[in-house]
């Protein structure tokens, strides 16, 4: 196993290679990886993207399905000793919403999993909050909720990169002391 | 007081933590610090949020409210010698557009001002330019006088920082030369 | 002619200065270059916003507008030696879609093109995918492709940048290794 942190949170847009960037370090640490998806097939659009996803990340990866118990499943997951990534944070949180959740209850259980679990552990997540203010309450609410969550988790993570049409930057690292 | 160059741009998207880092940056520069709020509490999301953020910035600083007269404000509290953070450049343009004020000349009076100015001053500036498209012609003007009006300020301040998940990228400093 | 590699992708938000950039690079290189528009002046605002641009970019330009054929076009103008600054591919790719092209072999065709050409060539995207999810389903199939497209080119360039506020930031050089 290669050294990947205990954590690290991997943010990007739609479509901007995050996923597969998540998957390749994970991949080289290790062939025992469990993929924990938030997602769940609601419609044929969904349906598609996770079979699609499911076909690019190829054998060798448990897949775990969770829409909304993710602190529960990845504590199970790590205790198992296999690395995890969760794909990802922005459909778990909407999927809290939808379920009507407390959302500062879960990010702080999530924030202090985060703080105990032995790794390793990579999050993937949706930039939402560089576009035009949404017209709409519930978006514009889930847009703050994201981007408080980004915030908590990155703050929590040994590691946070962001990837742009496939490259990443880092923005926080062991070896790179954030600037002030 | 800290070395706090005289202009500083932080640029970010919505609840990117944009704002705390601003307020961190004036807090390690002085106690008797200047919060100019462009935003007005029109509506009850608003003055929640009005009200939310000053709670969370504590005692030590002397709160003014200008939705329009930016310029002239900033003007009298630097000569006061008070570092001044504007929260934020996003909600001032809305303000000048929903006033029908001419946001070319009100550009330049601020790109002006920032190159006279003894500073510290600090501004803060919404990224909404990085999403799909606007449907409505409102918002696309709104999106393309953000965009301008942040390369102008941008070109004028000593320093530039991205603010992402609470973690600064530092785009352009008096230290680090931009590259080509 | 200045060192500008054999392909360079410029990606940035709306009004980020990601063209007058661009501009800016291919200038250095060439007073002979070629200014390849995918735009056309289909209604009043893109027609001003055409005319606006060209007269911010001075003489010495030479301009082709060509809303379809991408690829043969910038082999054509290639092998005259002619630097080209191609503005932008995110309105290529919406030209694609509006023509009901297969956007896999348009993406395909030209990735294939930025490996053989001789350059210099420069091309500008729209990053449209950090903004909340697109309620309308076109827009959204739009941001997929934009999305997968920027991924394309950019692991073909030479050179990847990304334009905030009119600073560059580099994503991807000959000089500088992706870090993993």
């Amino acid at each position: 196993m290669t050294a990947l942190p205990r954590s690290t949170l991997v943010l990007g847009g739609a479509r901007s290679g995050k996923s597969a960037y998540a998957e390749g370090l994970i991949r080289d640490a290790s062939i025992h990886a469990v993929y924990l998806a938030t997602a769940e097939a609601g419609d044929q659009e969904m349906a598609a993207r996770i079979a699609r996803h499911r076909s690019q990340r190829g054998d060798g990866w448990r897949t775990i399905e969770e829409p909304l118990d993710l602190v529960g499943t990845l504590r199970m997951v790590v205790r198992a000793n296999r690395p995890v990534l969760v794909d990802c944070l922005t459909l778990w949180l909407s999927n809290l919403m939808h379920a009507e959740r407390d959302i500062a209850v879960e990010t702080a259980a999530l924030v202090e999993a985060i703080g105990e679990l032995a790794g390793p552990v990579v999050f993937v997540s949706n930039e939402v909050g560089q576009g035009i203010v949404p017209d709409n309450t519930l978006a514009r609410a889930f847009r703050d909720h994201a981007g408080r969550l980004h915030q908590r988790v990155a703050a929590a993570a040994d590691r946070v990169v962001f990837v742009t049409a496939g490259l990443p930057m880092v923005l926080k690292s062991p070896e790179k002391p954030t600037v002030k």
